[in-house]
């Protein structure tokens, strides 16, 4: 299982009155992080969505050990953990400039076609989107 | 020109690190208002959507003059400044529980079809818009 | 352990282009559902911040059963599932107009004070919160 | 009046239901490239709020003039039109990959400090904000 490295910096409409990243803005880091590991393997989101496909989250779960705050740099490694036509699992550890483990997460994804109806991704898709990294490209 | 009056509570992820509610949310609350001036001048914006008619936002401007802070309940008066068939402009007031001015605002829209091409109201449409509403119902 | 109730009505700024609620929303909505338990019991989450206690989010989680659309009516049932001086967790049932259930969760808390050092709520406070109300008042 | 160049790629959390970025998510990007024209200037924004000083929004008008959807990259030119010790003026205009103009906006700000009284910014930091950078470093 190969990782995919985004590196996203807290904004300040992401804080709240606690002076820390609000916890929902995780499952928006989640989002772009994932985005950029399908985009690293040759797979636009954006382009799945044109062609009629669409991952709809299923479930959302985030442990948050350390506080994030306005302006710090944080990095997200993005694994895929499980890949089927009609399902993916996504997870991601979020550390910050030090290395530390500030939070951990996965999103569980089905597939869906324009209807809204159950679909199934085409192996072209999924075996690109496993594709082994050899580095951080 | 008649008012509709719609109250929203600041919601703790509306907040940023300066304590204080985010000038973004403004913006969101204003749309909230404007839904609901429609509403009660029995216009779904959901159904209008549904019939093929998009309100497009084309301008917007805030002037912020107190902080609001969590939990704050606030009161947005929207008006209907303008209403052609092919845009829209209201404007807003939010007050806050002693009457005080927290700020003022005001939202362009465009009228559109589901091809993004310019479109216009029905004249039964607007004119339910534009319905003087004897008191807040 | 009693439940209380909270309507949401669904804000367009929350669908997102898949033309339903973005899931990072149901953790805003939670929160706005968290705070409306505690008042009902007569715990303002506003007071309790100024009197020094702060309710960090230390885990999420969230099952999407069915989309909810823009306007869409939402009822967000919660239950104070745990209840100790120094954490507390949350459950959240997510049910539309005609009662389906569209999503649920758990939140977890720490209670920490100014300084970012785990604390504990008072007998008076934690009293109040597990209160049983006969009904939805 | 030096501009600075910052680029943000339209996440799918800040679309909305019309498949395009919802119109408040421009006072964010506006708010990620203010602090980024301020960091090449060699002033940090969370620097300046822990020295005591805030940058409170007073005013915003954005004007959308085309559509951005989901994984568009656009570029935002930040220009601090005025920068007196009391307050600041930004403007901002953001346009696509191919160059044309999708929105533009200004964005005032009162410098207040942690009383939340009026406050003012030394000459050595309005220097730096001043600077005029022969490139976008």
């Amino acid at each position: 299982m190969s990782t995919t490295t985004t590196q996203v910096r807290a904004r300040y409409a992401e804080t709240d009155a606690q002076g820390i990243v609000h916890h929902a803005s995780y499952l928006v880091w989640f989002e772009v992080a994932r985005t950029d590991f399908l985009r690293r393997r040759g797979v636009s989101y954006r382009d799945l969505e044109s062609a009629g496909w669409f991952l709809v989250v299923t479930h959302v779960d985030v442990t948050l050990r350390a506080a994030v705050v306005f302006d710090d740099l944080v990095t997200i490694d993005t694994v895929l953990e499980k890949c089927r036509g009609r399902g993916l699992v996504f997870s991601y550890r979020v550390t910050g400039e030090n290395g530390c483990l500030l939070a951990e997460g996965r999103t569980r994804h089905l597939v869906i076609d324009k209807a809204r109806r159950p679909a199934s991704l085409p192996r072209s898709i999924t075996d690109k989107m496993q594709m082994d990294l050899a580095d951080n490209e």
